[in-house]
């Protein structure tokens, strides 16, 4: 474990031959009904103990395929400290699998609090949530991501903070003009200097950043800005951007990008063409189908095809 | 439970005669001794067990004198699954002494994801956490905080969205000038708005602002910009602020704020002129003298005396 962050990113996606980050992201309506025909859903130890168990399942399917899951903290604190259990059991499941886990928790604080964050879940060994990366939201202040970056380059693990991100109104705040470019520009200058002093052999520090895949045009010039910055790419799939729209975020290797689908790949058997396909009972090969053909296309689309 | 989210921490405040927030922020190295010496430090289920313990004592000396609480998520995260136990039952130990409890866990995210935080926070009965309002983080933009604003108000519960930090580095981003004025300011505007859906009798809405007391001026101008918003104001005590720094943050009821200070109260033990006083195996008593210090403090030096 003495190689940076992103250099083992960098292993896990060659080996893979894929930049598809799978979001595990429960929630209970959209479960197979074999998760929830045994659970007492007004239960949250039952609904965590649901989540737990699908998502191991989802793990088994996708880790032969894939270089790294993203679960969302969300839905796992929204059924309590049952849920907090079922992250934590997740995130070493996902590990001893050889994964590479990004914990979306979206946290940022100030000082001492923000370093009490980034020693909660950053480290495989080191943390006792176990994460290999956190997701942050950088509104307090360079002050506030600093201690988020000594954090990660110390463990060998990784950030990724929000700099322009994939909803509708992402651009309230991120796209006002800060004379001379839009508040996102700003993040992303700060968030490239962070990243450029853990550079590992790959070519990438240990700060990498959150982009949506919804906007390509912003995409290619936060590429050419972030130069050190690995990108973290949500908006592929459920959320509307197809693979041609993320090929900005890769540099010429394929590298310094991994594309994220949740819903498209973990629910898929609720979706065409896979539910007349496999129907619920068969939602494992649901998801190793749409698995695999979000790696084809962003193999096909983009210069992840290089790998 | 009928009436709204600032209407009841106005009635706490006018029957406390005070807006002083108690700011839960336990840390190892800062307990008193008798919660550390049985633990065994390299446990996080003996950590979260003194944490838990320490804090229900804090609750108990603070709980007839202020109005409401603020527990700090990232202490207990960092416990991993047992010290999201041990927060929510010291949110449910607040609660059963009639304090307001707000969860400081600065969440943040988009769609179904803020949903999911907002239902896992917000109502006392309703939620699993049973916080009466939660802190938010905007940089996600309107549609990130409409799902937060919408459950506050459907569950007569409340949420306080950063706006203006009290650390040095908030100036990094939230002072950046948008045309016409700083991020911030943009910032205020639109929780104002949101604020305005929900105003109670008290005239505040469910919508409040962090703004940081190290920065009084623009304490007097985020009151004026924001009618309907209730403040939570830190910075208070601990990081530098002093009681006349935040009279900005009242209207001229004396409500309209409330004003933290953590480390000052719950570690006064460790400080002159308490720690002379008192000392480690006394450290409720230091806990209950700077509780009542800083209230006497703020009702000297800010509008809160008329209560």
């Amino acid at each position: 474990m003495a190689s940076t962050f992103t250099d083992r990113l960098t292993v896990n996606i060659c080996q893979k031959k894929s930049p598809l980050l799978v979001g595990l992201d429960p929630r209970w309506e959209q479960l197979p009904d074999v998760f929830r025909k045994t659970a007492d859903s007004d239960n949250p130890a039952d609904r965590a103990a649901a989540y737990r168990e699908f998502c191991r399942e989802v793990i088994d399917v996708v880790a032969p395929l894939v270089p790294a899951v993203k679960p969302q903290a969300a839905f796992f604190e929204q059924l309590g400290p049952a849920g907090m259990a079922a992250l934590a059991n997740i995130i070493q499941y996902a590990a001893e699998k050889d994964l590479v886990v990004i914990a979306d928790g979206k946290r940022g604080d100030i000082g001492s609090t923000a370093v009490a964050y980034a020693e909660a879940y950053l480290g495989r060994e080191q943390s006792i949530w176990g994460a290999d990366a956190l997701t942050v939201n950088p509104y307090l202040g360079d002050d506030s991501l600093a201690p988020f970056a000594k954090v990660a380059e110390d463990r060998h693990a990784g950030i990724f903070v929000l700099v322009k991100t994939s909803n509708p109104g992402g651009k309230t705040f991120q796209d006002l003009d800060t004379g001379g470019g839009p508040l996102y520009m700003r993040v992303a200058e700060l968030v490239d200097r962070l990243a450029s002093q853990s550079v590992g052999h790959c070519g990438y520090g240990c700060v990498g950043a959150v982009v949506g895949a919804t906007y390509p045009e912003e995409l290619v010039d936060l590429r050419d800005t972030m130069p050190h910055t690995w990108f973290l790419v949500p908006g592929f799939g459920a959320q509307g951007g197809d693979a041609s729209d993320v090929a900005g975020a890769f540099d010429e290797r394929g590298l310094g990008a991994v594309i994220n689908s949740s819903r498209g790949i973990i629910f898929a058997h609720a979706r065409e063409p896979y539910a007349e396909k496999f129907g619920e009972t068969e939602w494992q090969q649901a998801v190793e189908s749409a698995t695999l053909e979000a790696i084809q296309q962003l193999s096909d689309a983009t210069p992840a095809g290089r790998l």
